[in-house]
């Protein structure tokens, strides 16, 4: 193994806190708990062995930076270490590293670019905590509604004002984590893709054109509890046997609907919530979760309205009552066309084919696009598992990931050198 | 309001610890717990008013006998006081309460009966907490299996050893509440319908002839967990949506039985469980819980094995997996005769018109009728609702049930008396 490969391995553990990457039960770092602060401990030291400048934010994000000059502007590069339930070691982790390790490679080739570089680890990006997501990067946009969140509480009653402050923030200063506009000059996030794509393509990258916001809708079906046993079933309003059928139905509008577009839609029921979830009571009450993503705006919306009249039809020719919810209705957010160029440059001159391709998962860098130029480039990960205990990118697809961003940062920062070849690649 | 009505609506109040009976979330006195160990205290309460022995035995079931000689032979009457989360005060308190007055009605009118007659409030007869239902009279009657319950945990891992230990039992004597089959001549439960039939057919009271003992099953659907937005509809394997068309078959199946036989089926898909169970994860493993009951057992039968085959045809044309587990596979217990004549007897002599039916629920009476000749009598409910806090019977069925219990004892215990006017029934 060469000496940089060698380097992304051992540091690809030390950021998972682990000693091995094959974990049963993956890798769970929810959003503000200790173990996202033992992954930022190491971001920390990984960063001050580069010698870096890390501070910390009034949200939680850290931020190393190569200090060129207090007058110089400043770039950013990263994404985060949280990770949703029996995760993966990859989600988050592959872009911070890869960050790193580009900061490594300008290093050790003895580039001093000519501007600061940051590299950033955004807190809390996955909502499988708080059912919110991206709040390190939100605050650093200004995206963040502190007071709609300060009550939201996780499965066990925290809310996500007193796990911040048990983190060590306060948050009444919370949301001074934002960044003037002209405190950076572009973001870019490595991520992997969580999809196959690149594989499929015959490629080795993929720059992202536009991230899939989603639509989120909850729907509520309520009937009446009863005893299993003693109601017939011509008294009985089982709102569960009575939504089922919307479950499939999802899968089957989903289906048709990428039958008569270019752009692809995926649609899914992923949650679901009996009331009393009992075995010897008739569901008196079930809400499903559904998500909804496209890059094509008025196809999520399609398949939206399609499921509340389907809704609004089911109540009709039945007893119970339906409710739909849109808990999240967020336009797409196509990213910097100037970026994604240099990002394709920065392919062609490492020697690696880069395809262009959409963002199905929402990511740290949706929200930076909003207030700066902003790019997003994927590496592959294996059969595009994520978000479970299976998911992996080699090294070789990390370094490939951290020679492209240090490519990128060269153009960025006005270092560009010659076409280099390909050696890289087997290294 | 006539004193016994009075006294009926005041010890209702003290059974469920509580000073109105309108609770809008309605009672939670889980199996084993300080809430159902209050109940049982205001039930020894009582019973001691009435002048009778209270003893607990080593299953935590207490026993209030009107103990005429230990010579004579000893017959019993009773319930149970525990409820599911967010129950009514009726199910289990009703028969233990009208047990009580029966006894309190014959003290009364200076009856010395020839026979002990003890009241039985038998403990945790709800599957609520630990997924195992009359845990006390299965140990009355000889049927529990020590060795498989010792570890069986509630929600928060709490085993039923555990509660029972910490209920003031000992577990290593806890079988020793088994009763000889000479200690007893035989056992009649009162219970609240949970259904409408009574009412339905213009009756007062139902005398019970079978109990449908459920069969349960448990369907896990395997898929493939995977991130919502990245993974498109074509490579996915999603289990809830796989899955979910087994829910609507199971009602339209039990549907169809019913139109070909003459005794009821009813079938429920009440419970759920879904993995992880995030917004932004697709499904990867689905648990449902189906419940099937009727007295026929080859109807009950039949039905699982329909949806054994859907889910093997289900599994054959898709990528999922499926297994279906029998978790209870009960064969109906039909009741003594000679105590439904009894009891039909009972009815004439207090004047109200009784209907014959079958139970769709399990009650402690099924374990008891396996060791003794045993009997269930049902009173109304309020539109049949049952395990819910709008369940409700009214004083005046409670009043009813009570006569018609102390009418019963009188014939069993030989102190008969002339044909009764119907007074009683606007007392």
């Amino acid at each position: 193994m060469s000496d940089m490969n060698q380097w992304l391995h051992e540091k690809l553990l030390e950021l998972n806190v682990t000693d091995s990457m094959k974990q049963p039960d993956g890798f769970t770092r929810l959003s503000y708990t200790e173990e996202e602060k033992s992954a930022h401990q190491a971001f920390r030291s990984i960063a001050e062995e580069l010698e870096l400048d890390v501070q910390s934010d009034q949200a939680g994000n850290l931020w190393a930076t190569w200090m060129i000059s207090t007058d110089a502007p400043t770039i950013a590069t990263g994404s985060h270490l949280d990770t949703v339930h029996n995760g993966g070691g990859y989600d988050g982790a592959a872009g911070v590293l890869c960050s790193l390790a580009s900061i490594k490679i300008m290093k050790d080739e003895g580039i001093t670019p000519q501007k600061n570089i940051s590299v950033v680890c955004f807190a809390s990006e996955e909502s499988a905590r708080f059912g919110v997501s991206t709040i390190g990067s939100k605050a650093v946009s200004g995206l963040l509604n502190q007071d709609e969140l300060a009550d939201v509480p996780d499965a066990d009653g925290i809310t996500i004002r007193e796990a911040t402050e048990h983190f060590g923030l306060t948050w009444e200063t919370f949301n001074q984590a934002e960044r003037r506009i002209d405190e950076l000059e572009s973001f870019l996030e490595l991520h992997i893709e969580q999809g196959t794509q690149i594989e499929d393509q015959g490629a080795e990258v993929g720059v992202v054109r536009g991230v899939a916001c989603p639509i989120r809708l909850k729907v509520t079906a309520y009937g009446m509890a009863n005893h299993t046993g003693t109601t017939p079933m011509n008294k009985r309003i089982d709102a569960f046997a009575g939504i089922s059928p919307l479950i499939p139905f999802v899968e089957e509008q989903a289906n048709q609907l990428n039958q008569s577009s270019d752009l692809p839609l995926v649609a899914t029921v992923s949650t679901v919530h009996l009331k009393p979830n009992a075995m010897n009571v008739i569901p008196g009450e079930v809400q499903l979760g559904i998500d909804i993503r496209s890059v094509d705006d008025s196809l999520k919306r399609e398949l939206a309205d399609r499921i509340m009249t389907y809704c609004k039809n089911r109540e009709k020719e039945s007893k119970f009552t339906i409710e739909v919810e849109t808990l999240v209705d967020n336009a797409s957010i196509f990213l910097d066309e100037d970026i994604q160029q240099k990002l394709q440059k920065a392919c062609d001159q490492t020697g690696y084919r880069a395809i262009e391709l959409d963002s199905g998962a929402g990511h740290d860098v949706m929200n930076m696009a909003v207030k700066w130029p902003s790019g997003l480039i994927f590496i592959p990960c294996k059969e595009g598992i994520s978000h479970h205990p299976e998911e992996y990118a080699s090294i070789e697809d990390l370094y490939k990931g951290s020679l492209v961003i240090a490519e990128y940062l060269r153009i960025e920062t006005g270092v560009e050198h010659e076409n280099r070849n390909r050696n890289h690649r087997t290294s």
